[in-house]
């Protein structure tokens, strides 16, 4: 060690570049260079991708070589120029006419969650979210923060749908889900809930409506999935009036007659004994909220990315519940923290499922 | 490709995420988790660390399982409970009391390097560094933007100590240099200069004085490298006075007598036909500035991360040029485009040696 061929200084080295490399591939989303080479009838130079992309030309040229290097481009040389196109890579997750387009997502992290990011030693210091040092925004009612304009929620929402694109199959059929034809999908709901409830443990003024359960979060999109996975299903997905209005305007549900959106709350799910509830991703359980007791029948799908027992991993999900203390609440758990948590809320037949992708699945029944 | 466990779709998270890993780093070592456990007398569990450093637990629990996976820290459990100590890669690099310590890196990467990155897509538009956007300060005069304070000079300095702490040595054994027995450590000038006659090229109206050589930059970092090695040398580090006070106050130099810190400007060059001139990653060429007819004998030792004859890699060295853009000026070049610059100013005998790590070394004569 201390010497700059060693394999720990290089992975000092990895570690502290580690920025650069999300960078890179930020800024060639937002510059829209992949949706420039998708376009094109061909591989295209430099000057034409800088001008293309409205871009100097130095500083465009060293982005695309660094894309070559990082596998999202593909490069050829003729006549001693080169000629640069996208790779399947980059043609199925980085331009907007894919189906599994991540370029919202993508966007949303390179400005919202990498300036979050910036304040973490703060945020451990803290241990609470960074929305207020990052954006000037109150993070006391979370998704206040989070929908705090049309386009940070349309693009939040269309972060979403990106993510679900992708990761929604695996987690959907993790377990057979044909036994449950009415499902809803609960989205974010249990993070605001869960600050609802905290709030009136600890003092605070804010109640709990009895018999009902304020949902925002999802704007839809395992919902689609859902469909197509278990055609005869139908979905009620449940958020906030805006979300709701947003998603009716920009995202298109060709089976809308399966698909609910339902505005607001979900008012009792006494008369679905064969309802399953999908709760994705929010880094809070069911019985954080005190919402068990409301569970008379069916299942509750936990769509999360589970921590190994040890707790030393893995690396992603590790990063996740790292990323709720600086952005949001909650926490990433073990599948025996799950276990123990729905059991003693009265679930049973507990199983998950590690995926092998960024989410797990977690099922259990009342 | 869109399928949540391929290949691809992998590589795009780690990329994406790529950020969140720095930030462990960065964090870990603002809030001095790393130098709390070399000082303590056995391994820590979350409670002493999170006292220690002033942190939450919930944070400063996920902050250190994460450095675990990252082999930052290792941890071992006795009855039932963690404890954390460093590793040889945290002990050699993360602490203070280290002599290859990188701590005030990397707290300058984590906050300006991180914060004008976060900019890499107007860089890549505009063509140039991103210093007012993010912090608000003019870049016109690049150093005058680095040293804006005491307290920025000091710990871009330090971060300088620590680069050629551990990186100083194999460039400067790339060749047998103890034909030298004078040397002149000239720092990051040359990006000063460049500006200078970039300006006057331009018709701005700063004048780049016929005999003078303004030389800011390197805080003799180098210079004690050089002794260690070359014993006997006696080396000259130019810069500003600022800098030079700050690194007479700060830095301690034992063999004072062989280093001798220059305020200002290099007058001549003409009395030491054996001298070598150390330019150490600047991201300029002597032949960028004009200075070539200034060398009268001797050689010149230019220290750079070079990139690869075909210009797409190493993906360290486009990262660093792409450094340059966002918060300096300058690019990293290839071999023959250094051998081309040098040769067409006068300089002979052009060798270049790849050492393996992040620094290259180039040695020409005059």
């Amino acid at each position: 060690m201390g010497s700059s061929g060693d394999d720990g200084y290089r992975l000092l080295n990895e570690y502290t570049n580690g920025f650069m490399v999300s960078q890179v591939l930020f800024a060639a989303c937002e510059l829209g260079v992949f949706d420039l080479l998708a376009e094109a009838p061909g591989p295209l130079d430099v000057a034409a991708v800088a001008a293309g992309v409205e871009a100097s030309s130095h500083g465009t040229e060293l982005l695309l070589d660094t894309c070559v290097s990082l596998k999202l481009l593909k490069v050829e040389t003729r006549a001693g120029k080169a000629f640069y196109q996208n790779t399947e890579l980059s043609s199925a997750y980085l331009t907007r006419v894919s189906p599994t387009s991540q370029c919202n997502l993508l966007k949303y992290m390179g400005r919202t969650s990498y300036g979050c990011w910036g304040h973490l030693a703060d945020a451990v210091r803290e241990g609470k979210n960074q929305y207020l040092q990052t954006f000037g925004v109150p993070a006391e009612d979370l998704f206040t923060a989070i929908y705090r304009s049309e386009g940070e929620r349309l693009q939040f929402m269309q972060a979403l749908q990106e993510v679900w694109s992708v990761n929604g199959r695996s987690v959907l059929t993790a377990f057979d889900l044909s036994g449950f034809p009415l499902m809803c999908d609960l989205g974010g709901s249990f993070a605001t809930l869960a600050r609802l409830v905290s709030k009136t443990r600890h003092g605070g003024r804010t109640q709990v409506p009895d018999t009902l359960c304020p949902l925002p979060g999802g704007p839809g999109a395992l919902a689609k999935e859902c469909l197509s996975l278990y055609p005869g299903c139908k979905v009620t997905v449940f958020d906030v009036p805006e979300v709701v209005r947003t998603a009716k305007q920009h995202f298109s549900f060709p089976e809308e007659e399966d698909i609910h959106l339902q505005e607001g709350v979900l008012v009792s799910v006494r008369e679905a004994e064969t309802c399953l509830m999908v709760s994705p991703s929010t880094g809070f359980c069911v019985c954080d909220v005190d919402c068990a007791p409301r569970f008379l029948g069916g299942g509750i799908l936990v769509i999360e990315s589970l921590l190994d027992e040890d707790r030393r991993g893995p690396l992603l999900t590790q990063l996740y519940s790292l990323n709720m203390l600086v952005q949001t609440e909650g926490q990433e758990r073990t599948p025996t923290h799950y276990h123990m948590l729905l059991s003693s809320a009265g679930f049973r037949d507990f199983q998950f499922k590690k995926t092998g992708a960024i989410y797990d699945a977690i099922l259990v029944r009342k």
